[in-house]
């Protein structure tokens, strides 16, 4: 007797992908109302009747990361409590508040012939989200793909399997209640990596993939795409302290950047010195970061001037440390300071500090990044702090979104045009 | 004795590109003056002082394709006269007289903390047109990539390769005259397959592939990609005739969108007619493309009205044939007009005609197409025609560019930030 046939990974994951991209045209038709009511009522079941369903899921999936040794940090990242839970909420219920991007109507105008012009925000369709640990991605992921009018498929992290399941359900439960179909927000039933090649290469039924997480995932994911990509990726952002900044300025800064926060992208990895001044400001600034705790790394110029400073190796100079460490180099003024940022930047966060707004308009507009600030901190790269309202990250990708990717980010616009029987001559 | 050493093909590939990728910094800081007279200095070339290295390399690629044997329609895109040429000049001039995209302020404002933002047009860097058999796009693709300060590198069809490559050479020489470097704008020495798929694999050195063509090279490209792609997809183009159409309006509407220009990708190659009214409808509406000289394909509604029309097949209905045909079907009603098109459409362009302005709205917001249009034809999903200027194609990927992709669209926006010493608390 043959074995009776059970559907292959490719065809499971295309499958769960057809239903949530049948049911982006209703969410894409739905009115700001029905998507502002599924948030508010998804965001009162996460810390309300599914909160405790959410964190016994998410006390499993922690026993099993413990048990598989994962790290302390992932662990952090991992793991919910009532707070964590409190703010996921809250994220969620300010998606709800933020104005809707659908429906927006822009260079709207009547050409010569008398044919009506104009330009409207619609969404994307289906968008597939590729993420690793933290399962506050799913909750902002759903509110924001639902708000922006698209359905949405997850791929989370297998140590989050359980937590991400939950959470979805909250959104899917509320889809439910309010007449919407549920696939708008689908978890893929695997984490293989497998399922997650299979799903960007489903062209004509995935909008856009946008994967979250370190870089063997981004190569991943840009490897095997066939749909459209906007990637996340890493952010080895520089503060170049210029010979003529305040050296108090440029301490504030340059500790901020670094010390802050120091696991996000946006902060800072490497600090670029003038050389010109920096018989004075590296050794200041130096104290200042380790002041701060953190773990200085220098060139062999910083080496001269501080001693006892950690060498720094060329491989530092490309890496996101993610933690207190920095490495410092010295520069040829604001040649050296570009030049070393087209080589080793991101396209993610440079900053200059300088009081000399000639060299400051120069670094602004010859440095190729999705922010560059001048006598600010590198931190302010985020869709809040700009006030562009909640993100879905920071692309640094060039296309469709360059840094903080909000929710019109996450729509395309389409031209209208409205007649009267007009043909082309 | 050992063979000596040659590049591999993709080794030659990657080295154009790098090269390509290094003369676009100095594109994208170059003034607007300059890039203008880089652009007129081309075209004057191009009917001037070098039309006839340009013609007598024309005259070669033509005798060669047909000795291959290609069709009329492949060898009239091919060739190049005097008039043409004219045509080029001209279009280049018009891009050096459009405004410069590049430096364009927007989204300026000062955040509480005192921050000020704003969010300011770039270049993308170096850009990748792969096309086939026009050789007047090498010219359009140079000339808008450099206006927006880009760097191109051009991967034409081996038919057209040595015309390509002179209409290149009036672009290089320009810049060359104005001090800018020649390799931003690079013909790859080769158009084997293979050349493409190692340029679209280049991630970080060139920043966006356009495929222009036909279904098997977009597809390739898709496939073989890892940097964006900007898609320049075919248009299976509907207009939906209601019930409540004015008749002679819809007459005029349909033969104008089959047949003004059936070659190009805003053409229709459907024509849908609703049931209420077919019976009147059909019958006048294959009249009049029967008199327009269009073969006429019917469904089996549209037979048991027009005995003798052509039975179109299943496959008609996603066939974009850009010639003298089209496929007829009878829908019932709005609904059976957006589900034809939801199934069949490419996202291009879709009509409707009616009198009833509410079906209308629900067409124009409900269907997903990069123009739809109300009461006119489908010819004015064109860039120069919608008031956008120059374009390098429609783009029938949603993402960056959703429809006529002109200027603005070859570029990006990074953020700005200027500070006093803003530090995030």
């Amino acid at each position: 007797m043959e074995q009776p046939a059970i559907p292959t990974l490719a065809e499971t994951v295309a499958e769960y992908a057809r239903r949530a991209k049948a049911a982006s045209r209703a969410i894409a038709l739905a009115s700001r109302e029905t998507k502002d009511v599924v948030l508010r009522e998804a965001a009162d079941a996460i810390v309300g009747s599914m909160a405790e369903m959410i964190l016994v899921a998410n006390g499993l999936d922690v026993a099993d990361a413990v048990e598989k040794g994962l790290s302390a940090a992932m662990l952090d990242r991992l793991r919910l409590d009532a707070k964590r839970l409190a703010v996921v909420a809250d994220q969620t219920r300010a998606v709800a508040a933020a104005p809707d991007p659908v429906g927006e109507v822009s260079d709207e105008r009547t050409l010569p012939n008398g044919l009506r012009i104009s330009h409207v925000r619609v969404p994307l369709g289906l968008v597939a989200i590729v993420y690793e640990s933290r399962p506050n991605v799913t909750a902002d992921a759903a509110a924001l793909c639902l708000k922006s009018g698209n359905a949405v498929i997850l791929r989370g992290g297998s140590e989050a399997a359980r937590t991400n399941g939950v959470l979805a359900q909250a959104f899917r439960a509320a889809l439910a209640r309010n007449g919407l179909p549920t696939h708008a927000v689908t978890p893929l039933p695997t984490t293989e990596r497998e399922a997650t090649k299979h799903l960007v290469q489903l062209t004509g039924i995935v909008d856009l993939a946008i994967p979250r997480g370190g870089e063997s995932l981004i190569r991943f994911v840009t490897e095997h795409a066939r749909v459209p990509v906007i990637q996340h990726y890493k952010g080895v952002c520089h503060v170049y302290v210029d010979g003529d900044a305040d050296p108090e300025m440029a301490e504030r800064i340059v500790v901020n950047a670094k010390a802050q926060r120091p696991g996000v992208c946006n902060a800072m990895e490497t600090l670029l010195v003038d050389r010109a001044g920096a018989d004075v400001l590296v050794p200041r600034l130096v104290a200042a970061l380790r002041a701060a705790r953190v773990e200085v790394r220098g060139d062999a110029a910083v080496q001269a001037l501080v001693p006892d400073v950690v060498p720094a190796r060329a491989e530092d100079f490309d890496t996101e440390h993610l933690d207190l460490i920095a490495q410092v180099a010295v520069v040829d003024g604001l040649d050296g300071a570009i030049a070393h940022v087209a080589r080793h930047g991101t396209f993610h966060t440079e900053a200059i500090v300088t009081r000399d707004a000639a060299k400051a308009e120069r670094f602004l507009r010859e440095v190729d990044a999705s922010l560059v600030v001048w006598n600010a901190s590198t931190r302010f790269n985020d869709g809040g702090e700009l006030g562009l309202g909640a993100e879905i990250g920071i692309s640094t990708t060039k296309l469709h979104a360059y840094g903080p990717m909000g929710l019109a980010e996450l729509t395309t616009r389409k031209w209208l045009a409205r007649g009267t029987g007009q043909v082309r001559g």
